[in-house]
């Protein structure tokens, strides 16, 4: 293998903590190199050192300033931070006010954090996988944090943001009907709650709905939720079970905090929720649950990488294909039969179990 | 298999031409319902009637009334037309002024139009192959147009366009810095350009600029390029080799029209280019390759389904994963010597050839 000699160097120069090793490392799991699924097997050993934090909510919540106060926190701590950005509106990525950016820049500089973000090409569903897999090579490295910030709160976004230990759901006053946004899906992730720029007109409002879709306030009247027209308390599919468990002394409840990014308040109660939430999942067995189910997830898709890899690459199973087009444009066959002659074919040729590149 | 006598009952309804027993059928494929692989095989043998026209282009670029434009005129000329809306911001699909959705919904109640919007759940990628399959669904009908309406021109909206056999760029003056859009993707789906709302100042750069990007026209000096800042002939992948073939007389080159939605102007040229592209595709043998590929495609997904199905689904496997985990975790096994094994248990066990539900 002629990249041999380039992984092993990267290796090398990631074992003695070298930045730009990381950096390397990091862009041949990207790229998918040659020579990445041997880099990626030889650094799985070294998982488990780094608590993995996600920060997700809609456009202009100020995740990147959170993120940004986050990171310098913990290096003040002593700690190594990796910041992985999957947010295109996000200064580590690309878009953002001047002010951000610099902030940004000067964090970027620490000789104890390391950050990329991620392009967005190819679908998000692959780029979930692909951000697990950078945020796997930065745990090897020795990371103690990883603040991963995604931007949206659709199925895909969650998808990335259900990689984390610890998620934090960064909402704003102004972020359009922010109830709205919270669907289900993000009460399921959510592990912490943040108004954030909660000096704005209508902070207390959005904190107030929250804690009645929580089950923290038992909402009085109608009043509060009335306006919306939605019953807020239907919409957290977990609130039955939280109330019935209500007795279990050693249940989270996700607190709902406030932050104003700009001037830093709030945010030692910010990472005060976070450690707590931490130490619940290591108390809980909850962490070692969730990284199951990441290495549950990284052992399907490698699976499935092979076969993809393995079926539509082969030359013989492309020939066989092409011989039954015809027959397919003209209605004798349908896409089904020729699917399951083909799955039979591969089985019989090893296609599956053929030796991998 | 309970579901058998409801797919039966679609069939015969479908077969003798109800609209209600369509939307039945395109529902079942859509929604993936207990027995829509026996509907799609029975009406795979139907396929190949339809001429499929993707509209594709950035939001506001008046996509829906332009599709509402064609149908109308093909239902005039007798045509059984039917629509597929993959656009959030489409009247067909939801967002929409008042005015273009009381057109779409005049076009909606002819007996010969059926008009479906796509949710966009999941990923795009999925959307993409849905969108095909409900696109058989209409063909197997007998529908002799099939328009499919796409927002954007990102890659995942370039899968979907790369469904049709013709593809229409639409494009407004104002629509952005509209040249930044065209990116090489765009250039090779683009069968033919329209510029709508043609009476906006702008209408002649843009259309200009266009067919500089085309080699229609020299471009003189550097003026109409240079104040993008872009070469404009180098964004076409495709110009080098339509220069090179510029002798071989069936070359297709992509016209740039222009269209005023509102007032219906230009319409008749647009149609005409559908037309002589149809005709183009048709006599080149591009119409049978395209269809080919879209089969090629078809077989691909159903290969890959069925082998996710298989997999994942099966509690054997689900227990032998389960088992690793611990072993996993501690690092004594590898993500990839997991899945290696994982496959050769599989094949093993006849889990890829296993029977279809």
């Amino acid at each position: 293998m002629s990249g041999g000699g380039a992984i092993e160097r990267v290796l090398e120069g990631f074992a003695a903590g070298h930045k730009a090793s990381l950096a390397r490392a990091v862009s041949i799991i990207e790229d998918q190199r040659e020579g990445h699924e041997r880099l990626a097997a030889t650094l799985h050993p070294k998982l488990g050192r780094a608590r993995r934090i996600g920060l997700t909510g809609p456009p202009g919540a100020g995740k990147s300033t959170l993120t940004t106060l986050l990171a310098e926190a913990y290096l003040a701590a002593g700690m190594k931070v990796g910041v992985v950005a999957v947010d295109p509106t996000s200064p580590f990525t690309g878009g953002a006010l001047l002010g951000d950016r610099v902030r940004m820049e000067r964090v970027a500089l620490h000789p104890n954090v390391f950050i990329r973000s991620m392009a967005t090409r190819g679908s998000l569903g692959g780029l979930a996988s692909m951000t697990r897999e950078v945020c796997d090579v930065l745990d090897a490295f020795g990371m103690d944090r990883i603040l991963v910030e995604t931007v949206g709160v659709g199925q895909s976004e969650l998808d990335i943001a259900r990689l984390a230990d610890t998620s934090a759901v960064i909402l704003v006053p102004e972020s359009g009907d922010a109830i709205q946004t919270l669907k289900a899906g993000v009460m399921e992730i959510a592990d912490c709650f943040v108004v954030n720029k909660a000096d704005r007109p209508g902070a207390d409002r959005l904190r107030n709905d929250i804690e009645v879709m929580l089950g923290l306030r038992g909402g009085g009247g109608a009043a509060p939720d009335a306006h919306h027209g939605i019953d807020l308390k239907a919409l957290n599919p977990k609130r039955q079970a939280r109330e019935a468990a209500a007795r279990d002394d050693d249940q989270w409840t996700p607190p709902v905090l406030r932050t104003i990014g700009a001037t830093g308040e709030g945010m030692p109660e910010f990472i005060a929720s976070l450690d707590r939430h931490l130490a619940y999942l290591e108390r809980s067995g909850t962490l070692q649950s969730r990284r199951r189910e990441r290495l549950r997830d990284r052992v399907r898709d490698v699976v499935e990488h092979r076969i993809h890899r393995r079926l539509w690459r082969d030359e013989g199973i492309q020939q066989w294909v092409e011989a039954q087009l015809p027959a397919l444009e003209r209605g004798e066959v349908t896409p089904f039969t020729v699917a399951e002659a083909l799955l039979a074919r591969s089985v019989a040729a090893g296609t599956f179990t053929g030796s991998p590149t």
